[in-house]
């Protein structure tokens, strides 16, 4: 195998391509928002997942999480059993599915939910500062083509 | 506690959260795009985020794979030694520090890299077929200052 074997091929860029942009992107907005809480309370990135979407619909289920937050079902199960060792999150059989659990929050995971909330919405506010209102206007409208456009692929 | 104790604070949608719509679109885009490489070549997400950072610079580190693709240190080992397992890359010592080992294709390695390659770039028109010129535009100029702006915070 001759030595230049193994340079990229041409015209691919993995610094321009979009699905590695959004990757990265979304990846350091996340770990910047979580040097909020992740000391503060000893809650992973997940975990805050799991947190916000109990938060978004007391009662939820594992499942449900998996589905609409950006992971998969075995990061959900092992953020929710943290969750739960940690006293912040409580599970009961769903009536309609019992093979299914509905998470809600104790009082301690409340008060953190209700603490983290604030400190996400400075944490956007300070990342969106550098947006105009034509930007915020452009952004939303890109990101909702961009979504729904994933779905159809 | 109150039946209503557990609704969401007052303004907090975690559906118009940005850092939530990064994170979900990201995710999507990704597991989209999978499809094409993910069955074919029993290659995974982090997986193939390790192949395409060793095409873009054979003789990278583990470390700083961890340090520009989306994920952490954890995802990056595992991802490496099952690629490894499978024969696709090769790790040797690396000279300028021996406690990190350098990466690179095999022979088999580079010939997946080869053709994942262009069905990342036909995914990605197919992505972006839905985006006017200026969207273009717009969305480069977007993501650029968003990512900025993060590394800030």
């Amino acid at each position: 195998m001759k030595d230049d074997s193994q340079t990229p091929p041409d015209s691919f860029h993995l610094e321009d391509f979009i699905p590695y942009r959004l990757a990265v992107l979304a990846k350091s907005v996340s770990t910047a928002f979580s040097k909020t809480y992740a000391e503060r309370f000893g809650i992973s990135i997940p975990q805050w997942r799991v947190i916000a979407a109990t938060g978004r619909e007391p009662g939820c289920t594992a499942s449900s999480i998996a589905e609409h937050a950006a992971m998969d079902k075995v990061q959900v199960s092992r953020a929710v059993a943290k969750l739960m060792e940690m006293g912040l999150i409580k599970s009961q059989p769903d009536d309609n599915d019992r093979r299914n659990s509905v998470l809600s929050f104790t009082a301690e995971g409340q008060a953190i939910y209700d603490q983290i909330v604030p400190a996400g919405r400075a944490f956007e506010e300070n990342l969106m500062s550098v947006m105009s209102d034509q930007d915020l206007t452009d952004l939303d409208r890109l990101l909702e083509k961009l979504t729904s456009q994933a779905k159809e692929l």
